[in-house]
């Protein structure tokens, strides 16, 4: 087992330099922290490049880490590449996931436009998750969905469906090839969410906390759908909002 | 109009004050910052005993506060008031809803059980009044609804409607009286949300984020309704599940 004593270690530098996005991009990787996430990480183990264990610390006996590659550490080097103030001394290295291959047998996916707040898109991963989506798709202009806020709001949701970033416009065309129906949301043109049918293949596109959906992308839709206002609000927050849509459309 | 210059002021060390629970329960206040906040808080203006107006600030001309007791006071009174980093100069002084007489009329609400989170507290007030939801009722447990970052998940929404403070077990009793189906949320002894009928009059009860309803609240409700997970997360949001059952219930 590989071990690493030193935070001047150049791996551990590397490591570090995953807390922004551009070295994520670089290095295709991103890292994720504390017993939960790794535990939900294991559940993807394809995406696991290693786990980094304190050397003071243990792994919880039922999990299972037979084929999954460890570097032990110290706990001065958990602390150097954590973002948490209490480190718990484990952490997961993980592949970013790059295959856009799902939008080809997708059912039921969200797209997001331009979504800035880290909280929000991982909130929205998780409810996705829970509601069966089959994808996410990060467009341009989303906070980046690596960000380790992003990932702890997901709960370790992120592992469990595909979230891939991809050009919206092309997402959209390759989805409409595959006969689903691609929902905008917006507040001119569209119709209350309860008055369209319930789709058997749909996707659902939300947008930017202020601005909404961008035209160049609701120009692409096939119908655009909004949620009424009953009270003085100008709008929901827009995770809120995806919730009511994906689970209004999924039915039950 | 009234003015006040030093931070050594004693008006301005009871305004300071309002930041902890015990001084905004001891005072019956509660205190606003912004510009946004302030404009919201002038649609409920009885429930604003002053502005607090910085000296080289200007109210905006489209505002209405003819009727509004204003206090004029330096910068420094501001920054010393303020809980964030960068004051917009103004601040209203608020008093706290504490009438329940909407029990008597209210035929939707939300009642919340011990939730902690801030911004899930906040998120479920302004989700409440986009749907139409007549009263917020706060329940023994929750984090206090006048806490300022509460107050800013609202985005203001806390002005237009009822939010208050009161046992669940009193309310439910008396809102069954009134004849209000009362909704419990819960994984067991319920049924799926979208099984039930629509009702001419609810009152959901939502929970803690990690115990959920108490037994003791549940005992005394009419119905339990769940929302089914498709995924392999434990549970949603609670704020996002609030807003799917709140929408749902409400009907179109």
């Amino acid at each position: 087992m590989k071990r690493i004593d030193s935070v001047k270690n150049p791996q551990v530098k590397l490591w570090k330099k995953l807390h922004t996005k551009k070295e994520r991009d670089n290095q295709g990787l991103f890292l994720v922290e504390g017993f939960h996430l790794v535990e939900e990480a294991l559940n993807q183990r394809e995406m696991i490049k290693y786990l980094i264990l304190a050397d003071n610390v243990d792994i919880p006996s039922h999990w299972n880490v037979d084929t999954v590659e460890m570097i032990v550490v110290t706990p001065a080097v958990i602390k150097a590449i954590a973002d948490t103030e209490t480190p718990q001394g484990i952490a997961a290295v993980c592949y970013q996931n790059q295959s856009s291959s799902v939008l080809q047998t997708a059912r039921r996916l969200v797209l997001l436009d331009a979504v800035q707040d880290p909280g929000n898109v991982g909130t929205i991963i998780r409810t996705a998750e829970a509601a069966g989506i089959d994808a996410v798709i990060i467009g341009a202009g989303c906070v980046d969905v690596y960000n380790s806020k992003v990932i702890r709001s997901t709960q370790g949701a992120i592992f469990n469906l595909p979230v891939i970033k991809k050009d919206l416009i092309s997402a959209i065309k390759e989805l409409k090839e595959c006969g689903v129906s691609v929902y905008g949301t917006s507040l001119q043109n569209a119709s209350v969410y309860t008055e369209v049918e319930k789709p058997e293949a749909f996707a659902l596109i939300v947008g930017n906390e202020g601005q909404g959906v961008s035209s160049a992308v609701l120009n692409e839709t096939d119908h655009n759908l909004y949620i009424p206002i009953f009270g003085k609000s100008e709008s929901l927050n827009v995770a809120i909002a995806s919730a009511i849509l994906m689970y209004y459309l999924r039915g039950m």
